[in-house]
């Protein structure tokens, strides 16, 4: 008999028809023989409404309290779950963070699940139950309710089967799968069968809106493979593993690429030890996030040129911040608010000689200029203007033969 | 230093601007020294959304994943009130009832409060805290989520007022307090100082929408004297409270009247016993409520008339089920779907004699007519065409020395 952890993301179970159809999903595989234990998100678009009800009281919203707030929309999915599947004659129980329990450590907003009492579900498991489970949340040793930040329903998916030994996670979602590029805007994006943890987090950390980084970080530390699969339509999703687990034919497996990027370049800064943590300094207290830096070697030992990119929202905040910084020096700020970052991520890169080199004379095929560059060893990303960004990607695309 | 439950309505919670409009009443409760208990409803419309979204999931929704899924709308605006609370500078905390725990006994969305345990909010509120609580809710024996029903925020307070023991149970809500008749209909109605549990009991089963039947009998068996007050304007409110402390000097306190009746009468009913019992159980089965039931003794030892009314959305319902009832037999079946009930109610009644007589005769001077009567030791209820209610509470009103 097979042990699965189901999970349905927040448009899987956006509306009580899709709650109803993902029911019928979980019927399905009931029906086969498998124990199930469901996970779910809150339905689209309530956590987004309580944050926002949370914002307007206060923009420093206590977090005990906003955890306590954000935890109800899992507590509504878990209960609408499992009074579907008992309309549809299965054994149904949904079980609280505080029922199982899950235990927390950790802030609020922002815990870790460190263990959780499999006794009971199994007990209900075995009886033929099916457990629904509300994602994104527990309970710290001192009883209060935590929860654990954007994606952390995934995570509590991935730490079930885990936990409860399960023979697969099954992550279904409004996608059916990780794809080579962005199937909205590169029509031949092809779905990937099989990816590694290490990719998948470079492509979540891209911007591939699969998966959270720190969902796919808590499987790869847990080594649980993962499937990602459509709630709305049957047909194979791909599969998220360890390197080793995966065949690499190719060099590249994927192309992301980011929009709403701004580039700024501080040019004559001076070139001594903690300059560049008195730049950043001020931008991290401001919960600015610098995406991509990249300093050359100095060419006088003195002087040096610093680039580094953020989101376009925060470009008016960073500009002011750094001229009012008053422990650094430089000659001109230089900002282009149109810009994009686009990557190449691959395992297969490492063992593939040429595919840096590939990229850059490709993108000057197009006569597209490189504005910035930064590698991984999985990952080669360039800062290129905006405009240029699909035709750059649909080219890298047919570059690594992805099409 | 008085120790109080301030409990706040849906409406009175409706927004998050009534949110913070409530918190800043407890900030004001707080800084005059008091010791606080908050007790919130869900935001106006959220229990109903849930429910609907039950509903359309299956009409026979399960009773324990529907507790899990209503209690949700308290634990929101628990944090919401909590969190604004502290914006306003207040040391305030959210507690969940199975964190205190609220103990319950009796059937999910129908549970009784049997236990609380007072020790960590005591100690909180003695550090200056204030503990919000939401309402309608508790945790069974057995570890589950339970509701306590409609009206259950309300006797939820009453109930802590009562563990706790405050000093005062105040029941903030979007009326001002309770009148001798509906202000809406009734521009002349007033508002009672102080009233009875009794007659509030008979003005709350009457359809007067203050406060449920059940919370008043709650604080009735708990001799809980009861404050209801205005969210919105700060004015005296009205006083629920055992007879004793209360002076009689008017024979009737106030005139009710329920819209949407239904009257049926089953002329030629055999006389014997257990006919009413057959003639009820199919309705009660199916759910139809029974308000007002009069029979005449027969006249000829073997056959008898049966009236009662129904709310008249059931009267379909009621019509079908009495056709088909194999069990009773009777000549004609009369219905009329267009009448109302007034009522008028006071424990000063008892004292006075010729209230039924003076009513009746009131209501003869406008040329209404009385379809049937019933009485209780405090109230005076009739049956009358709808058309006529309003003229009909009007003129009672006066009559009885209200306006």
């Amino acid at each position: 008999m097979t042990k699965k952890v189901l999970k349905f993301g927040g448009t899987s179970v956006g509306s009580i028809q899709r709650i109803v159809h993902a029911a019928k999903i979980v019927k399905k595989e009931h029906d086969s023989g498998n124990k199930i234990i469901v996970v779910v998100s809150a339905m689209a678009g309530t956590t987004n409404n309580l944050v926002a009800y949370s914002q307007s009281i206060s923009k420093k919203f206590n977090k005990r309290e906003l955890d306590v707030l954000l935890t109800s929309g899992e507590q509504v999915t878990s209960a609408l779950m499992a009074g579907a599947l008992n309309d549809l004659g299965i054994k149904a129980k949904s079980w609280m963070n505080w029922q199982i329990p899950i235990l927390t450590e950790g802030d609020h907003t922002n815990a870790r699940i460190i263990n959780m009492n499999v006794e009971g579900i199994n007990n209900y498991l075995s009886e033929g139950g099916v457990a629904v489970i509300p994602g994104f949340q527990g309970v710290s040793k001192s009883g209060d309710i935590t929860s654990i930040g954007r994606g952390g329903s995934d995570a509590t998916a991935v730490v079930i089967a885990k936990i409860f030994q399960t023979d697969s996670c099954e992550l279904y979602k409004d996608v059916d799968g990780v794809y080579s590029s962005d199937p909205n805007k590169i029509p031949v994006a092809k779905k990937i069968d099989k990816i590694s943890y290490e990719e998948m987090l470079e492509l979540s950390s891209l911007g591939t809106k699969v998966m959270q980084a720190s969902a796919v970080q808590t499987a790869m530390m847990n080594d649980v493979p993962i499937q990602v699969k459509s709630t709305f339509a049957e047909r194979k999703g791909t599969e998220i593993n360890s390197q080793e687990n995966i065949d690499y034919s190719k060099a590249v497996t994927g192309v992301a690429y980011s929009k709403d990027d701004a580039k700024i370049t501080l040019i004559g800064v001076e070139d001594k030890p903690g300059v560049a943590a008195d730049i950043f300094e001020p931008l991290s207290k401001n919960e600015i996030n610098v995406d991509m830096v990249i300093q050359n070697i100095s060419a006088d030992g003195k002087k040096t040129d610093l680039t580094f990119t953020i989101k376009r929202q925060d470009k008016n905040a960073a500009s002011s911040l750094l001229k009012g910084n008053k422990k650094i020096t430089y000659e001109t700020m230089q900002m282009n608010d149109k810009v994009s970052k686009v990557s190449i991520v691959g395992a297969g890169m490492v063992a593939t000689p040429g595919v840096t080199y590939k990229m850059f004379r490709s993108l000057a095929e197009e006569k597209i200029n490189i504005l910035a560059i930064s590698t991984s060893e999985i990952k080669v990303s360039v800062i290129i203007d905006e405009e240029s960004s699909i035709q750059a990607v649909k080219k890298l695309h047919k570059t690594f033969n992805l099409d």
